[in-house]
């Protein structure tokens, strides 16, 4: 086995990669070849103009799976790509946002919205929910994460099997008499693969132990939603967010075709896993050819939110599948809950989740039958919001 | 007729020009000869450094007039210049400022002026007006439009008659919950010419009906304001919008010298229009050889505001000839005055104006006939601030 | 003598220099050899990636001592060192912050904390102090001056004497309607000495009278700062800044062992000054065989704070020597004070400092008596706040 790494970027060493691209040998690059695919490449650019100015995109392509990765986003994923199949998105934001230019407290403190974008970005880690007060301090939406850019960011091949290729960022949140809550994630994937991994560490570099919450807003718009798309979700216990989700109940697990003006719902989970302790949601389109599932590790990420926001195109049509050590709510109603982890100094917690795509009735429907297969037990479904997972 | 377009900045396609010069091909270059001037250029560039790094400008020269557009600044105007006149003013910002460097919400809501020094700036898109609140929403000084990057700028050159010489830039006022609004602004003049004209384009990306409302905040100093220049207006009505404004009314269209510490005035004002709809303001130095008029559409800009701050010299002499839809209100009054315009899904809304330059007395004097000209009626003029101008 | 200087950055003449360095003709550059040192040097980088993109570092080696200074960061010292000694401290933010990255309006107006790491960072200009009101004017934690950009930064070599190496950068504070206050800071050093000089000039660049104060935020961590290290201070007059500094008064000039979440002391002082006007403070190691000095004249620079904050080593083990023209309280508390200085239109103010170093015990110890020799009367000591000083 032999593993090239490569630094894009790290400000400590004050290097930086303006452009990158590195690919197998047989296609005249210095890359080893993978058994997995011919055609993979791991790529580095930096967008100018716009609200993108300064934005560093690595893109990864595996052969059949395409991700591109946002270091300046906090490690987010901008958007993926399987075998000609967008994955993602259209958010009424159309290009990746430098944080330089969100202001996380305008908009009554929704500022985060000016930025959302991404088919996968992080809320946390200091806190996330809703704008608003935990104590004394001021809170704004789904924290400060998603608008850190990382100060490390180095790529990876390996040759080993069919060959893995990932990017792993280091993004800290850190400050003086403040949270000093450090993220390395890591995206990978397997050469000629049909999924993506992100695991994802986060310390507290500080001398004294805090609080942190993370919850992976992962977001899916066409062509895996639309009018009659379904999800296969194994259900523990299920409650509505709010009353107007509570009216939407019966739909929770289905989609309708856009419309003008409607309002968002949200469903809180508490779901089932398999022995090994895996959990895992499926979201597939309406004739179930085509489907991308979300994998994870139950007693990591316990808590899951459903986001449906069938809105009008141009508005955002979207649903999040969102995994999560806590629930999208207020720091202080997740820390009533016992929903917040406390990281000791130095401490450490390791989450993160594999998305798979699946792009043939066959293979939707092994993938939904193992999905629901981890549902062993009668779901309690709760017709209104209930007290532990609604304030 | 051959036109020429080059893609300076488009996000989309990952293109971004470092540097450009384009001018004639007697020039050397390969642009075409012009029939209106020997000697145009458009060119581009990016500030380093200092507030200013990363902002884009954009030269164009007619030969006569030069005009520095800037991209990362909403494609504002930032200051234009007719054989060696400047065209502008001197605020105490004096350089372009990075947006990423503006905070919106600063000192009150008044974070807008830190980096407001524009000869032509734009207020809106979805609020302008004072800082405040629009219901359960925070509006802050003049919107966001200014502090918005383009992330498309194309030039274009055309040789049809004198040759045209232009840029155009897409900027967007957009967000999930939020507006979706589109700006697409070309800024052109006739090669040799002694004016410019923005022509702007508002589109709803989104999937419901939005209000918006624009103002062109448009800005003279020396030499244009000076001790005993006036204006010329073809008033409607005109009312004062506050109580001081109001004791200063006698003097609306004179400028004194520079006094430190003087109040700022604002008037409102409805506009007679000539038969072929257009309005026309012009403003003139002392002694009558140097004048800039501004003219609109009326319908399409059916407001006007002055504004005069005739402060000490290092504080911003200046005053602003202020075409708009609506007047800079709070949003909410605007609406209640029915001046909020409406733009369905997709629906697009047109404006702009022409700038022109005089330097002789007789350009002048003839420029003032026209524009006193389009003053068929009487003019209406109230002593205090009427309710439908003024909150 | 001959004096060499190279404009780095200078936004007006679209000037800026990406990478440069220079150093004397017998290093094979084309600086002059200067008496002090074969071995100095000025270099200019900037910094990619991570919040630091896009912040510039001006390095000058004076053969024993380094210095680095931050233009982007209102031409703050980042750190130095002296002969392998590092002089600043560990911020839990690890690297050099782009203001376009700082929201100083968030956690309550303590914004401003994201971005604080360096040995020496200025307070002000326009406000310090916490955050709050000033009558109807929001002020945010130490004011703006360190997150703002040096819009023109020269370097300079001198070759008089020992030689001198040196670079001055002008950054603006101002703004419509707010104040207009041009900060010219110079950092010099003797080549081959032990001392850096900090010399500024504050211009009132407006037409009014304008308000002003400034603090310099001198920090200080390992190995200066230590258990058992000391402080040698010609008090005049020292009082508490709050009851907590009050209960720790007995032992303001010693410090303890880094103590996880111990609470922050602040101790304010009148100095004692010599013939010459000069004061000095000095914080040597246990042993007493390293110490940091700083000097002023205390008609320039009348007040002192000593900031004690002896965190666990990760969360910012610090103390900070803070001379001022006035005490980081609220503006307004200040101005009442009579601490506040007025500028008049075009009027500047000129203050600064020398920080040395001493790596023997005999050359401490020398330093430690002239320090302690400034004090030829009583101290006054309060065991509580004291009207005057505090709020």
């Amino acid at each position: 086995m032999a593993s090239q790494q490569i630094v894009l970027t790290d400000v400590e060493s004050a290097t930086f990669s303006n452009a990158f691209r590195l690919s197998s040998r047989s296609d005249g690059s210095t890359g080893p070849n993978l058994a997995g695919s011919e055609s993979w490449s791991i790529s580095k650019s930096t967008l100018r103009g716009g609200l993108s100015d300064g934005v560093d995109v690595v893109e990864i392509e595996n052969g059949e799976l395409s991700i591109s990765v946002l270091p300046t986003r906090g490690m987010g994923i901008w958007k993926a790509g399987f075998r000609g199949v967008p994955i993602g998105w259209q958010s009424p934001v159309r290009q990746p946002v430098n944080p330089a230019f969100v202001n996380l407290k305008e908009r009554n403190g929704l500022g985060w919205l000016n930025g959302f974008n991404e088919l996968m970005c992080r809320c946390g880690l200091s806190f996330h929910g809703p704008p608003g007060m935990d104590g004394d301090s001021e809170v704004t939406l789904h924290g400060r994460i998603a608008n850190l850019p990382a100060h490390k960011v180095v790529a990876e091949v390996c040759d080993q099997g069919d060959g893995t290729l990932s990017v792993t960022g280091t993004v800290d949140e850190c400050s003086l008499f403040g949270p000093a809550l450090r993220l390395e994630s890591t995206v990978s994937t397997v050469a000629g693969s049909n999924s993506l991994t992100v695991r994802d560490r986060i310390t507290n570099l500080g001398g004294q132990p805090t609080e942190f919450e993370i919850l992976y807003h992962t977001n899916f718009g066409r062509p895996f939603m639309e009018d009659g798309s379904t999800l296969v979700v194994p259900v523990g216990e299920i409650a509505p967010r709010d009353s107007h989700s509570a009216s939407c109940l019966e739909n929770w697990d289905r989609y309708p075709a856009p419309q003008a003006g409607i309002q968002e719902e949200a469903f809180f989970f508490d779901l089932q896993a398999g022995s090994d302790g895996q959990t895992e949601v499926l979201l597939k389109n309406a004739v179930g050819n085509l489907a991308v599932s979300m994998a994870w590790q139950k007693n990591e990420l316990p808590c899951f939110t459903l986001w449906k926001n069938p809105q009008a195109e141009a508005d955002g049509y979207v649903t999040g599948l969102e995994p999560g050590t806590s629930l999208p709510n207020l720091k202080s109603f997740e820390r009533d809950q016992g929903r917040l982890i406390t990281l000791g100094p130095g401490e450490s917690y390791e989450c993160g989740f594999t998305l798979s795509v699946f792009d043939s009735k066959s293979a939707v429907a092994e993938a939904s039958d193992r999905v629901a297969s981890r549902a062993t037990a009668d779901a309690v479904v709760h017709a209104a919001p209930i007290s532990k997972f609604s304030p």
